[in-house]
């Protein structure tokens, strides 16, 4: 929705908006951290507003955060700013937004990404300080969020589903080094199981090592391990949903 | 599709286009009449271009309307426009858009926003004066939608469903104050019938007050009623679609 | 994803990127080769970035090209950019875009939009030269795409599927005169042939010009032919998918 958008540009109206996606599940903060964390040094210096927020008009503060590097997130204190804020030198200060003059009032309790977050982001952006928004919150306070750690047995690994792309590939919390400690190398087959159902992958460079229908895993622009299916759509075919496991199996060659 | 911008930069460099919404059905002229109305007040002041136009190519004018506040508006004569118009202090004038030189020819017969409606939109952003555009239309004239009416029983109403949107989530035509009349107030349980079904839902201030998988009632953020299944997705389970009919039913405590 | 956009905004600031389309299939190369072709008159002079590139990561080259009416193309070596190219008089200059100063070094296998184009486009349009990005490709060695030609028959052609938009509207490889040389003109029945099932359709100027529910032919906003159905889903009914074959055969009066 655009309102957030005209919001920005009422209050700064030389702020250049840049979207970095529509695409996180309303309810799936993790991959939102997640995305926004890789994304981010893509992404000019700046304000950069996040909403992912299924416990809005909740007790959760709405907050803003700057991090070593000098930039300025804002956002729900649900977790979804500090994974990106502690890979950028930490969290130096944070503020509750709870201003009413940097607010659109009255705040509709289901929209703070309009009412809330979008005006405090642009008042960043026009260079308010942080500390007028609202009274200051001790960073060890804030939400954090453990993204869930992948379990390792002899060649096998068990993994969560991050993300579910649109093109229906399924993201791994998984890096290469993950897979070379159970002895999965680029070339090598494996097998992929999800419940009681077993299938052959391949591990591969990219999609052109292998062929139209062929399931394969790759390292991700993000650089994550996702599985895809050459001009296929995996997710569909392995039941995959966010937070749900895969078991990866080194077949000895 | 990006022609329609490229087509508004091309005429005005240096007009700002901001996107709305791409999420309105093309046929549901009566939820972008909303829509366009409910956002507008988070706008900058400009030129508003909106086409929802399942009448393109037909006998429905092109037209292009300024608001008593001064705010231009183009797209089809279906109604689209004016809901906005009218909560804007009135249409003060109206022109069809028939002026060869401000369209892009030969017009696409099916795709009248690229060809006649965004030409017009970046050539009044660039300071052309309504007047130039074509004819005169007198206002009365114009066509005009008439949003439907909720129906009130002692203890119930029923409603009409505005808008389904991308979480599920289904938009009625009831405002907080409609609930009230029938005794239904935040935190009170009542009863969602559709067809012959009943389910049960309560009226939260926001979905942190409900369970994941609960029927929830909740003011959104354009202050229309909604229902929403918390973490779920309302529209699926009521069959609900654009101008279907819902009825709330107070329970008493 | 956002990221291509903040690559090119660290890169040129000043830059103004208009989005084209986010709707082609990750695998039709043609659809968006085509697609780019006919937009690209309603767009604004500048650098054309394109990637619908089921190859990444495989031998085929990034490249840049010059069209002869100085227009830039960066994207895939796959045919994607060519027909605009040669629509614009014709191919001037290509290179393939092998200097690693003008990537995102370590480039990712799967995201050379992100690391290998997008930086490339924002380079051109900061006014770094087209030789400077890497060695210089013959014209005649780029990969080339021949769109699939109707085949006539008497009263009937055999065509085929180039698109399925957001609608379910079904793009075809003819024009209006295709239609009237096998008798299919304005206002005329015809049948539609899917494998074995025949359907009456009209070929009509406008949607306005049928009821609700009517299958239609129209020229689209492209200058092809297209199927629809009045408020309605062509695709799904049809069971067309890009690269499919329909016939159409005209009914005698």
């Amino acid at each position: 929705m655009g309102a957030c958008h005209g919001v920005i540009k009422r209050i700064a109206p030389d702020a250049q908006v840049i979207d970095i996606t529509h695409g996180i599940a309303p309810t799936n903060v993790l991959q939102g951290a997640l995305v926004l964390a890789s994304t981010l040094p893509y992404m000019p210096e700046g304000v950069h507003l996040a909403v992912v927020d299924p416990g809005v008009g909740g007790p959760r503060k709405p907050i803003a955060v700057r991090g070593g590097d000098g930039r300025l997130f804002v956002g729900p204190d649900n977790g979804l700013l500090l994974i990106a804020a502690e890979r950028r030198g930490g969290v130096e200060e944070a503020v509750e937004l709870a201003e009413p003059a940097y607010r659109l009032e009255p705040v509709a309790s289901t929209f703070h990404g309009r009412d809330i977050f979008a005006p405090a982001a642009a008042h960043l952006a026009s260079g308010v300080e942080l500390a007028e928004l609202g009274p200051q919150v001790p960073p060890p306070e804030l939400v954090r969020l453990e993204p869930p750690a992948p379990e390792f047995g002899a060649r096998r690994i068990r993994a969560t589903v991050l993300d579910v792309d649109r093109f229906g590939n399924v993201q791994l919390n998984l890096a290469s080094s993950d897979l070379e400690r159970v002895g999965i190398e680029p070339g090598s087959l494996l097998e992929v199981g999800v419940g009681s159902e077993r299938y052959y992958a391949v591990a591969a460079r990219t999609f052109a090592e292998v062929h139209t229908g062929d399931i394969l895993l790759y390292e991700d622009s993000y650089g994550f391990i996702s599985i895809a299916i050459n001009q296929g759509r995996a997710a569909e075919m392995f039941g995959a949903a966010v937070g749900g496991k895969l078991e990866l199996t080194a077949v000895r060659a």
